[in-house]
This record gives structure tokens, C-alpha cells and sequence, in this order.
């Protein structure tokens, strides 16, 4: 383990600075005496796009990756048509330094409100696929504007990109007490895609047989989300469905103000990136109403990743007391949650 | 009006016979006295494809072709390998009689479950397209079953088709009291089909300057339909979002034992056809174990698209109060839950 971090810091728009700078705090309160923290700020997003024309440029790519990792707030604004900050900063990250595994947990934690009824529990990870599917850009438009156009999307495929995926899966399922793991997709209808998944899927698993599998339409998972979450402990899936059920999987665990995602190259080739799951939030911004909670427990993702295992489960437990709390407290300020979760770090 | 209703009943496969049973018992109470019901049933599914090889040829379509409408209870068999009845039949019946519009409706009525919790109002129709986007069969795959393999899927999307089901949602808000209508798309990251998506949308929408309307993204709209399922009134989307959305719809209005659909084709050049949303559940096959008030449910939806509003207001109504009942009642069967409808239609 490095006794170092070289750190990106990607404040971003809207709320991002602000809940940024509380996971900075958390990650500096938590870290121990002799590792030195360096941090650079990276000024992505619309502010600069307005200003330059520019989203993420190779030469900010050969930047970044000189980083151990980054931290990233939020990136967007209504200002910006819809599609040029995702395409062209979020998206282009992700692909270009080959964030395949993309984590994102969800843990229901007691005192948090959850839109369910009854008492539901809720533990379990997605792992989503982050450099192919219908993620990549492929597709085209023609006759634009016209009553003939035709818009299409392909979703790209690779047994090497799903087995990766599927393999880091299947390790993290192992590793886990429930040893589960869900591979959800659409195979019937999605045949060729379907096929692809499912096989690879089928042959991994031959290599964990202490992990127990099942396959689920994502439709069908959608519906397991709300009536029986406690049914997953891992689920792997592709790029779209992932990005789908875990916004849902997020709003049933107490919302996406509490959800962390990290966007990980697990070879360490590239720095890995992590970020809350919410948007910028442009509706709030700088007044101090957002929770700092999903940036701070991707800080706890960043520092598992980094091999900083015992400060993440810290920041982790102090999270958890902290909203164990919360129910009972006035309303808190975005820093003043960012003081106390510092606080809670400090003393653990 | 016509006065005679031809309809084709494909019971198919584990409880779609049961539950055909009840829908047809329902239709049959509730026609008036001078409406000739006839009825032809086709022997699609599982047990023909075992004994033929068969899903849907030519001759069957010719045949189906000809009637009023479908009734369908539910195709599906763990013996037949994913996809096959899917693609073979139910898509394929979806496109050779272009059936564009797929309706469903979601409302939780007094006296349904919800795993929602508090006191949430539902009552909202998805407008989901039916022949486009990943659906159509488009893709392929490459060095199957190598470390090589490469597949993919191709979302296809055109003006002609996504401006009739986006007008035909119009017209629907319109013509309901709040008239809003919401498109639920993926725009950020699906560029060519998104820009397609929104443009149409934004061109139509002058045209109905009475409805409201918003934009909501596919994850988003997740979140919303488990935290804010009030904020909807009319949906319109994309094939595949629709069947993630219209699941999770139909889970928190009472799950899909109540969900009801129709496959419509609205020039009527062809016959539509209605169908619960639920699967074959092999599980349960047999037992009469099975609630066929999403088959009823899909026969009200039925007689609607064929002029008979006054019928199907009052399958609705016994549906209703059935289930304000129910939880008072001891568990029945699938018969006496369809018996218990029919007294009710033919007294209302
Ligand atoms: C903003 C968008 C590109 C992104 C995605 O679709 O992946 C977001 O929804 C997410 O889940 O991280
Ligand atoms: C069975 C399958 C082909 C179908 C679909 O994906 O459309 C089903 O899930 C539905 O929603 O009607």
C-alpha cells in the first residue's frame, strides 16, 4: 500500500463543490498521520464548456492519469444540451481510462426512510458493466429533422469485456457471507447480447461453486427491487440495466443522496473514478442543502480501492451513526453533516 | 359498432388457460343480449412448438387475421429455450400485425396492496411503443462461443414511428383530466434515438397546448414511479424502457396479478390484442391458484378498442370493488374469483 495519495479532485457544477469539499474533509480527518494527501482541482464541467468549448481534452486525460484516483462531485447543468457533458466528459472518463467495473452499493441502514413498506432489508451490490452496451456511442441519424429519419443505437458486446466483468462479480459474491450473485439481463428479447451474457455467465460460474447463482429479466428485477429486495447480494449487469436499476435500487435504500458508485479499472492501469450517484442539483446549488453523505461514502469506495480497507470501514460505521441519528436531529446544513461525519472519523 | 365480436382466444401456456377461462366467463356476462360473441381458439405455445416446431407461421397469421381481436392468456415454458416463444411468437405477432401501441395502465385501487408505503394515489397510463427500438430482432453476433465473440443490438428508431405512438399518447393525455404527459427516454446518453425522441415530441406537443408535458430520464423515472408515482398521468416511451417501467408500474399498483395490457394497432388494420402482463408461472399452473383479474382487466381494455366503453367501464367497476373486498375475504380459487365477477357485471 502506498503510504501516499495523489488525488483528482473533480468538484464539478451545481451542488458537486459543496458536497466535494465535505468528502475532502471526511477522507483528510480519517486518513492516518503518515499518509500524505495531495490534491489537484480539476475545473470540469459547464463553466468551462461555456468558457472554452471544451468538455475533457487528451491533454486533461494525460493529466488525470497521473492521479491515484479521482473524486468527483457532480457534472451538468440545464445551461448545456442534453448529452454534451454526459457524452462528452462523464462518459469519455469512463471509456477512456476502461472503467469496467462500476459499484454501486445498497444498504438500507437503520433510522434511513425508505419508500417501502414494512421493514424490508436491504444489502446488496450492483455490478455494473461501464465500457460497452449501448453505452458507446455506436449508432447514427439519418435524414435528421425529416418525417424519413431513422436514429439508431447499438449496444456492443465482447465475451472480453463481459467476462471481466462477470469475473470481478463473482469474486466479489465469494467474498461476501451470502455468496449470491444475480446476472440480470434480457435475454429473451435481447437475444444476441442475451446469449453472450448468459453463456459467459454459465461458464464462470463453473469455477465458484460455492457461489450461488440466478439469472433475472431486468424487467422482472424491477419488480424484486420494490417487493423483495432482500433476495440479492450481488447482481452483474450490462451498462443500460445497470444504470437503471441502480437509480431504483438507490431510491428503495434511502434515496440518492446516500448512494456511492465508484467507476473502477481494477487493474490499476488508470486511476479509478468515484462519485455519488445524484446529478449537480442545479435547483439547490450553494445553499447549503445538499447531503454530503454519497460523496462521503465514495470517499470510503476510493479508499477501499486505494487498499486503505480499515479507514474506509471508518467512514463507513461513521456514516451509519451518523444517519442512525438523523431522524431525531433539526435539519443539518451540507457542512455541518460534513463536520460531524469528521468528527465521528476523528474519535473512531 | 358492430354488433358481433369474432374474437381469437390463445390460451397458451401453465396459467393462461385458467385465466382465459374467467376472462371469457367475464366478457360473456357482460355483452348485451344482442352482441354475438364468437370465439376460435388457437393452440399457440409450448406444447405445439415441442410437437411441431412451430411458434407462428404464415397460415396462422392469415388465420388470426381475420377476427376482431386477440385474447391472450400467457405463453412461456421452462422446456422452450429463452427467446424462442418470445421472439417467435409474441414479438413476432407484435410486428406482423404492428401493433405500436402498447397500453398500460396502472392504478392502485382502494383496497390493493402496495409495497409502498404511506398512502400513495397511482393512476396512470404508459403509452409504450411496440414495434421499434431494441426490439426488432436487429444485431447479431460474431465468433460465438470464442473469447472473441462480439455481439450486438440494434435500437432502430424512425420518425414514422415514434410520431404515431407519440400521437396517439397525446391524444390520450388530452383526453384525461390532468392532461399531462411525460416522455421517459435515456436522451443523455442515447443521442441519435433521444434527439429523435425529444424533437418529435417537442413538434407534437405545439399541437396540444392544453397538456402539459415534461421530460424525465429512464433512471429517473425508476425513482420517481417508487417515490412520486403521483407526479405521472401519461407516459410514452421506447420499447424497451417501457417494459422496465411497466413492471415496476405494475409492482407498485398492486403487482402484475392485476396488471392488464393491450397490443394495439389503432388503424385496426389489423386485430389487437390484450393480455396480462404476468408470464405462464408454471409454478402455480393448474392449481387454480392463479387471479385472473389482469385477463379480466385486459378484456375491459378489449371491449374499450372496440367501441363497447359502456362494457368496459363495467368490468372495471366489478374489478374495483372486488378488490375492496378482498382482503376481507378468505383466499379463493381462479373460478370463484372469476364467478365472483361475473354475478358482478351481470347485476351492474
Ligand atoms: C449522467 C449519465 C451519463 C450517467 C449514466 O447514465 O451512466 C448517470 O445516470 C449514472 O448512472 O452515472
Ligand atoms: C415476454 C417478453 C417478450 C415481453 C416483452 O419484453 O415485451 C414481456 O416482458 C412484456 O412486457 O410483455
Amino acid at each position: 500500500m502506498s503510504r501516499s495519495i495523489d488525488l483528482a479532485v473533480i468538484p464539478g457544477d451545481g451542488i458537486g463543490p459543496e458536497v466535494v469539499a465535505e468528502g475532502l474533509k471526511v477522507l483528510t480527518a480519517v486518513l492516518p498521520q503518515d499518509v500524505k494527501l495531495e490534491t489537484t482541482e480539476y475545473d470540469f464541467g459547464a463553466r468551462r464548456y461555456h468558457a472554452t468549448g471544451e468538455t475533457l481534452t487528451d491533454a486533461d486525460l494525460e493529466q488525470l492519469k497521473r492521479h491515484d484516483a479521482i473524486l468527483l462531485g457532480a457534472i451538468g447543468d440545464p445551461s448545456v444540451p442534453s448529452g454534451v457533458l454526459e457524452r462528452g466528459f462523464l462518459l469519455k472518463l469512463r471509456f477512456a481510462f476502461d472503467h469496467h467495473v462500476n459499484l454501486r452499493p445498497s444498504k438500507l441502514l437503520p433510522g434511513v426512510a425508505t419508500p417501502l413498506a414494512g421493514d424490508p432489508k436491504i444489502d446488496f451490490i450492483v455490478v455494473r458493466e461501464g465500457t460497452e452496451g449501448p453505452y458507446t456511442g455506436n449508432g447514427g441519424t439519418i435524414r435528421r429533422g425529416t418525417e424519413h429519419e431513422v436514429a439508431t443505437e447499438v449496444s456492443v458486446n465482447t465475451a472480453y469485456g463481459v467476462e471481466r466483468v462477470v469475473r470481478d462479480a463473482f469474486a466479489r459474491a465469494q467474498a461476501r457471507p451470502r455468496k449470491k450473485l444475480t446476472l440480470v439481463h434480457k435475454n429473451n428479447v435481447l437475444t444476441f447480447a442475451g446469449h453472450l451474457w448468459t453463456d459467459v455467465f454459465n461458464r464462470v460460474a463453473q469455477e465458484y461453486p460455492e457461489v450461488t447463482t440466478e439469472y433475472i429479466h431486468v424487467d422482472a428485477a424491477t419488480i424484486y427491487l420494490v417487493t423483495q429486495p432482500e433476495r440479492f447480494d450481488v447482481i452483474v449487469t450490462d451498462n443500460l440495466f445497470g444504470d437503471i436499476i441502480t437509480d431504483l435500487a438507490a431510491a428503495v435504500s434511502g434515496g440518492i443522496g446516500i448512494a456511492a458508485s465508484g467507476n473502477i479499472n481494477p487493474s490499476r492501469a488508470y486511476p479509478s473514478m468515484f462519485e455519488p450517484v445524484h446529478g449537480s442539483a442545479p435547483d439547490i446549488a450553494g445553499q447549503g442543502k445538499a447531503d454530503p453523505t454519497a460523496t462521503v461514502l465514495s470517499v470510503a469506495l476510493l479508499l477501499r480501492h486505494l487498499g486503505y480497507e480499515a479507514e474506509a470501514g471508518r467512514i463507513e460505521d461513521a456514516v451509519s451513526a451518523d444517519l442512525a441519528e438523523r431522524a431525531t436531529l433539526p435539519a443539518r446544513s451540507t457542512s455541518e453533516i460534513g463536520d460531524a461525519l469528521r468528527v465521528r472519523v476523528a474519535a473512531g
